[in-house]
């Protein structure tokens, strides 16, 4: 449990609601003009259906705050900010097709409700960020990240392939020369690898992860919030209105390729290096 | 005055006829196989309606010339190069509905002009080159400039957005990943940093910046000047196109963003600021 | 004649079967998950409507083999990958304008073969790759090249234009900004200069380039064909859309240039300046 939100819980002398907050899979909280957003499934912040209708819940709550100005996206977790999609759970053998859609459609609204953001985002990123993990990073205006763990879309390496819309995000940041090239090669980028592409904008120690994001969120803040939604409308529109206009395409793409048999065998490998590991 | 330019006069024999271009706001001279395009508006060669017509006739003159496969566009002023849209005459507290719009079109109309140009371009940045000055700068094919102004789009510290092919423009030359950056924060690069990003070409002494803009133009305009046209055209084709496509929208877009209550006020901290600094 | 090839041959017992393929402009050899694809035109591999046709044959074979991951392309002669375009016997005063658009037509057949190919795809560049070699090399997902020769879009030199599809190519892998000044300066890079700005992805001595693509290649036909496929898919499919929709356009664009007065002229000059050069 994290202490340092207990304390703060304190000081607006709410501690049994905030007990309960700090139980569930998303904490969030407001720090002047600019929320925190906190993931908190272990052991790895993946995906599920459920865990994506939540963290969405609060995406639209942010949004939707006329006082904030900017998002902070971070793990409560000590060595992990997300794994990506839970394959054993959501992708591997899976049992309702109808369900399958239901989970792809909540993530595709992660990103949109991210990258068509009024809001000024930031990810802190404190641990590992893979596959969708790095999805929701990339998802971000900002990445600041911490020296030591990886980050990268190793999708191939799973037998899957992105959707476009997180090909043209990842190209969106990194140019598209060096987005192709991460994909066919499933990369896994250093801090420091992925600072020298672009793919993050600062690295830091560990435990400056935060206080390097915060710093850098109040400069941002200063500006006008009309000014800084305008911006952001100019940047990311075309993008969000690419994706919303071919969701059901997008969504039936999913399915498709999930349930294909080459994918399948190639995620029970994936599953099993992964338990190998541990 | 500019002495140079009246000692060339003296040599093609027309004192009086080019001591009238003088006093104007546009100095254009031909030299060889380009055009020379001087902006002469003091104090900061900020743009007004009359202003961006008299550029705009002054383009249609060059890229109508036959004879002429280059343009170089650079500043008479000391220290600047243009400080980009004359905030107090045109922006703020906007008196006249129908002369913002056309202002606007007249900034449409010299990017159109320049961007879509069949003439290789290039700006000689001899001084700085904020907001709508940066963007004269981006309109141009390259960008020499001199050690120790600024240059960018520091729109958002303004209170304003810029519109969507001013970011595409950006995005063009530095990548969509620095671009996007650059707005959120109204970043002001030095010349050493531009260079890095690639938002300049070169960066010289102030004293060699005409000389290394010539010297470059004339290895440019070696080339057939029919190789240059359809390159140039095959390059810009498509954005050129497309602004032209939603000239009207763009418009309508820029007359709501200034007219909006919360721009107005920021532009006129924006306006309290820029007066108190002098 | 190719030595190793010819071991090769004796090794799968076939060398009558494998004398004849070598006697032809186009040898392709099977090697495990992955093809090698050698051009052998001499002096300098530049491409007529014959050798288009015999490249784009191979090309469907090697597609079409589901047991093939992977395609490596390279030539068999010892300074030059592909001058591009045969200019004396396709380009300069061509006779018969429907096999002008025939011969444009396979060009674009075998880009469009290569870029959107499911395969991943190599360009070993043991030599010189100039305008149309250079497009070549740019349709393959990856470049690794001598150190020594010289590789760049040179069309502008030679009077002509890029088509719309190469610069977004070449855009795509070194972004736009790098690609419209390659463009406008007819720039010939050297392989260190092409590292530097992403125009190729390694450089090696030449006595190197094969294996150190090798090597590269097996890495990568690691991963599951299908993701591989799914990925290309998703990476590729706009810019091959694009100009599938756009052939007869873009067929009629080409043979509207080169049949251009001074586009012949500057044809004419270029060809001259080469012949000197000899």
């Amino acid at each position: 449990m994290n202490l340092k939100v207990i304390e703060g819980c304190f000081c607006v002398g709410k501690w049994l609601n905030h007990f309960r907050v700090m139980s569930s899979l998303v904490n969030v909280e407001k720090q002047g003009d600019f929320a925190v957003l906190e993931l908190n499934r272990e052991p790895v912040n993946s995906f599920t259906l459920e865990f994506l209708q939540e963290i969405n819940a609060e995406l639209d709550k942010v949004n939707s705050d006329k006082d904030c100005k900017g998002l902070i996206i971070t793990s409560s977790l000590p060595k992990v900010f997300s794994a990506g999609l839970d394959l054993v759970k959501e992708v591997f053998k899976p049992a309702d097709e109808r369900r399958l859609a239901s989970f792809w459609q909540e993530f595709q609204g992660m990103w949109l409700r991210l990258y068509g953001s009024r809001l000024v985002t930031m990810a802190a990123i404190n641990g590992h960020a893979l596959a969708g993990g790095c999805v929701l990073g990339l998802a971000c205006d900002y990445r600041i990240m911490a020296d030591g763990p990886r980050i990268g879309l190793v999708e191939t390496e799973a037998g899957l392939a992105p959707p476009f819309w997180v090909f043209h995000n990842l190209a969106a940041v990194v140019g598209n020369g060096v987005a192709e090239k991460a994909l066919l090669s499933s990369k896994r980028y250093t801090a420091q690898e992925a600072l020298a592409v672009g793919l993050v904008d600062k690295v830091v120690p560990k435990d400056e992860v935060m206080a390097a994001t915060k710093s850098q969120m109040e400069e941002l803040t200063a500006f006008s919030a009309r000014a800084l939604e305008l911006t952001k409308k100019v940047m990311r529109k075309d993008a969000v209105e690419t994706l919303e206009n071919k969701r059901e395409e997008d969504i039936k793409e999913f399915v498709d390729c999930v349930t294909d048999e080459e994918v399948q065998r190639a995620i029970g490998i994936q599953i099993e290096r992964i338990t190998k590991k541990k």
